[in-house]
């Protein structure tokens, strides 16, 4: 096995896609790292916007976490209706488009890839400064740290899907294992003491109250705690990914996945207020995050700690692998539409669309770089691609309901319509409240990024118009080609390239450019050894047509002469033969003057439907 | 006229090259910088080695100086009679080669190559290096200083001969001017003040004497100051460049510049002795050149001061310029020889051997970065090459009177062995001075090179071997090749394929690679709209080849089947028909896959001398 294909994995047959397909062990994994790390950057998001309300503020925490746990549960219930209609994976550009039309369809595309790279460097960013508050000293390589991660990633994900479902098996169950043990130990201990437990390592005291609660404020702390659902939509897209029974696999992975996430966020935020666990100011001395007290405050700082830390930042991390999972079969459906390149249709050894994967880490390395691998910076570009998705896709399922009417038709639109507005309604919350932070970058991008689609669209309606063909092949004129020959000196080369031309034509015009800068007998040489023989086998003689080149150019005076012969027999098609040294090692190239690849070059460049390049190619 | 045409100049043509050539005039500042910029410098370095013996030191600067000046006359007697024998230019290597023997000839061709690049890195970076003393807060630039001067002298030189001479006319002529006017005068005064003349401005006093002379230091000494005669040689290499009558121009141009030479160093050592003047410490804070200090004191600090050291510090910049003349010729003459690349033969629009210069700037580039632009560094590689160079070509000479003995043979003979034989002992004193400062990096270069030129024209010898042909064309076994036309979907780019490989030949298999990825009603079309109505036509039917692809590659598959054709048909030419598709705009391409391209590069990587690529463009 070579290194290479230990590194990526041999190539899999298209045969072997089944095997390939996941179930929901494997399955939360891939799809539910990004909603379910979320829970330990939401709440932390909402709670340190109220840090100037002091102790007063933790009271508002358990029923914002209330509006956003019963916004997950619309958008559980309206999802599991979208994986339902689409068994082969039901993303907002595909609801949207096949619904509410082309444009909301290409709005939620544009909306989706956004949001996708921005989860892929918000991700790697987040797990890399939770390290860097650990270990202080790695400081400096943030940036190289974010990097290295992104490689590692991309690495374990042209694997293929299984093999990253069961990379991340591990890290996943632990997080999730650990965070239960504390809601679990938390909550029973909060009943056993009505309600006012004793900490085991006390968090910091919350500082007194500076402000009042302001409508304003409560709408930003409800704008960054939403960060908490951003990556919900992943399963429905993704549905083609699970085996079958492939719908209810799908569906039992949602659940999981919504579950567990409603549990961290309540539990969460019930045990902040009993324990009066608040933010700390990220930027100050003693910053600590909100899991780390919490976890302190409920089972002290044992190996527990330690290992329940580590698993939150690790999933933080790799919570970037959901986009590596999703993003390539957005691409794709978007590609298939014609909307993108259709390198994003290939799919790789691995079964893999690996053009989506190579365009998602291109981009957020780009992110990674432009904003120095800092969350802080790249939280406000987030949350907004996501929302518009989400809205977009209900909207398209009310209307998908509205069309073709069924069974429980009003129960679903209910459904549906209920997740659309109150998504909707999010989405011009966190609109506003993040707009001047930097979700205006977000909101230029998309209609740019809408009308780079268009232009690829169009690009491929012309050139498909243009090439396609309904009709049988037209078979007059089917005269042999006019060959031209261009002739340095006689050499071997040149017999085999004049040769050839024998073959294929009867009408050979050899081209000789004369740069004068050394005597050439070449007019001698043909008539003895070429014309002369051509013509006594009794073959049409090629002509040799020498061209004065004063200024001792080769290239240009040679297509001139093509072209013009071109302009000359317009019904006629003009093959160029190029014969071509190819040397047997690299070395050697510079030996050799590289005309040959300049001329196919300028002949490309140049040329036109009528003219045909022929190259010789000579093994030395 | 386009910038590009202003910057570099209108092209020439070969037949205005007699307008290119230069008299004695512009044949200074061209052939003759690097000598006279030498003044600015060799004394330098002889006194500064002279700087322990403190005044007394000084007494020895006027014997040494007349040694080297001995040795100039020498060589100027020996590159006359070259001169005489070669009008084309005879170079240490033309010399060496033909007198010497091909071996003699590589050994000079290395040397004189490591010189003028050493020249180039050396001129630009102690011109660099005056102009940081005079204004330190240039110091963190050098090295970007450096690469500048080297960026602007190359846009000059590929203007050609004729405009780099006069645009170096006054700077050359200035500096000339300034070194006369100051030896004319500090020589009358020191007459008229009985050898003792008043400074007007007082030079620093030399410090008390620290050691004693030694031979040993004698020999340093003399080969620092051996460093002013690089560069004598410019003029025998570039006879060609002269306007007619082309060798006693030459003549004329190489006795002005030996003269002055001649003239400055002898002024300058007299002057020096005369007024007290030896060198100061580089490292120290209250350094001043020696020409500064002598043009203080026999002028002051008036306007003549700033404008003669600032020829000096333009000159010393420009003498790199000599290598631009003389290196682009030397390689030429390399290369006609076969043992370095052909490029080196072409001229380029301005009548110049451009990939010499490309060469020259090139390894200079590298020489300034790898020395950071400091000359200290460099020098003590410099020197060898050429007195190598200089002891080969008076040898040479020698030789060709012994072979060819004309009148007044034994006085040529006598005049071109006492040149052998002065270089030759100088060489080795340089040599064995220099050798761990550095020198040994050239004796390694050397070998090194000699090598590579050996394995070049191997090279070539055996292409040449390989394709030469003293023979009729054969035209046995013309047949027509079988063609293979890759066949994607029935468009109209595959029909155009189609009808050119139905006019080249009667045997035509089109590939289809079958990935499994979509439906493909790809036989029925071909049925339906190719064979069919060519099968009607009464034409030969192309066959339709269908090959599975189960791990979805594409090329491999096609390469592989095509191998095998090749050798199933041992005696048959095969054509591969590539359709491409050409794009009309830049940001098109990555939305079509470069299939094509990469088809013909596979072919020509594993194909062989009977697969021949037929490229169908289609222009969209």
């Amino acid at each position: 096995m070579s290194l290479f294909d230990f590194l990526v994995g041999k190539p899999l047959a298209t045969s072997e896609e089944r095997a390939e397909h996941i179930g929901p062990i494997a399955g939360i994994p891939v799809f539910g790292l990004d909603a379910l790390s979320s829970a330990a950057y939401g709440p932390e998001a909402a709670l340190t916007l109220l840090i100037p309300l002091g102790l007063a503020g933790l009271a508002y925490i358990i029923p914002i976490s209330l509006a956003i746990i019963l916004l997950l549960t619309i958008l559980y219930f309206s999802y599991r209706q979208t994986i339902d209609v689409y068994p082969h994976g039901g993303g907002s550009y595909t609801v949207a488009s096949e619904n509410l039309g082309a444009t909301a369809g290409l709005l939620a595309a544009a909306a989706l890839m956004i949001d996708y790279i921005l989860n892929v460097a918000v991700g790697i960013s987040a797990g890399v400064g939770a390290l860097v508050s650990a270990f202080p000293s790695l400081q400096p390589h943030t940036l190289a740290l974010c990097l290295l991660i992104l490689f590692l990633l991309t690495v374990i994900n042209t694997r293929g899907v299984r093999d990253t479902g069961n990379a991340f098996l591990i890290p996943t169950y632990l997080f999730i294992g650990t965070l239960l043990v504390v809601i679990l130990v938390g909550g029973v201990r909060t009943v056993l003491a009505h309600g006012h437990p004793t900490p085991i390592i006390a968090p910091p005291i919350l500082p007194k109250a500076a402000m009042m609660l302001t409508p304003w404020l409560l709408l930003k702390v409800f704008a960054s705690g939403c960060t908490a659902m951003t990556g919900v939509e992943a399963v429905s897209n993704g549905v083609g990914a699970f085996r079958e029974p492939t719908q209810p696999n799908a569906k039992r992975t949602l659940t999981i996945i919504i579950a567990l996430l409603a549990i961290f966020l309540g539990g969460i935020a019930v045990l902040c207020r009993a324990y009066n666990i608040g933010a700390t100011d990220p930027a100050g001395a003693g910053y600590q995050s909100i899991l780390s007290q919490l976890i302190g405050a409920v089972l002290g700082r044992g190996w527990f700690y330690y290992v329940g830390m580590g698993s939150i930042l690790l999933v933080l991390a790799l919570s970037a692998n959901t986009s590596f999972a999703d993003f390539p079969r957005l691409t794709r459906a978007i590609a298939q539409s014609n909307y993108l390149p259709h390198v994003f249709l290939v799919r790789g050894r691995r079964l893999l669309y690996s053009y989506g994967i190579y365009a998602l880490v291109g981009f957020s390395a780009i992110l990674l770089i432009a904003f120095s691998g800092i969350t802080d910076r790249l939280i406000p570009l987030f949350a907004i691609g996501a929302f518009l998705a989400f809205t977009l896709s209900q909207a398209g399922m009310v209307m998908h309901w509205l069309r073709k009417p069924g069974p429980r038709s009003i129960h679903r639109i209910l459904i549906n319509g209920i997740g659309a507005l109150a998504t909707g309604v999010t989405l011009i919350v966190v609109l506003i409240a993040k707009f001047v932070d930097g979700a205006w970058i977000t909101t230029l991008l998309v209609p740019l990024l809408i009308f780079l689609m268009i232009a690829v669209r169009r690009h491929y309606e012309a050139v498909s118009r243009e090439i396609q063909i309904n009709r049988p092949i037209l078979l007059e004129n089917l005269n042999r080609p006019l060959i031209v020959v261009p002739v340095d000196r006689w050499s071997r080369i040149t017999e085999k390239g004049l040769r050839f031309a024998l073959k294929l034509s009867d009408e050979i015009e050899a081209v000789h450019i004369d740069t004068e800068e050394e005597h050439n007998d070449l007019e001698q040489v043909w008539q003895r050894d070429v014309a002369g023989p051509i013509a006594e086998a009794g073959l049409a003689v090629p002509k040799l047509v020498c061209l004065p080149s004063p200024y001792r150019f080769v290239l240009a005076p040679l297509v001139d002469y093509i072209l013009q012969l071109e302009s000359q027999f317009p019904d006629r098609q003009i093959a160029v033969l190029v014969p071509q040294l190819i040397v047997k090692r690299w070395w050697q190239a510079p030996l050799h003057n590289q005309r040959a690849q300049l001329l196919k070059l300028l002949l490309i460049m140049r040329g036109n439907q009528r003219i045909s390049i022929i190259n010789i190619p000579w093994y030395l």
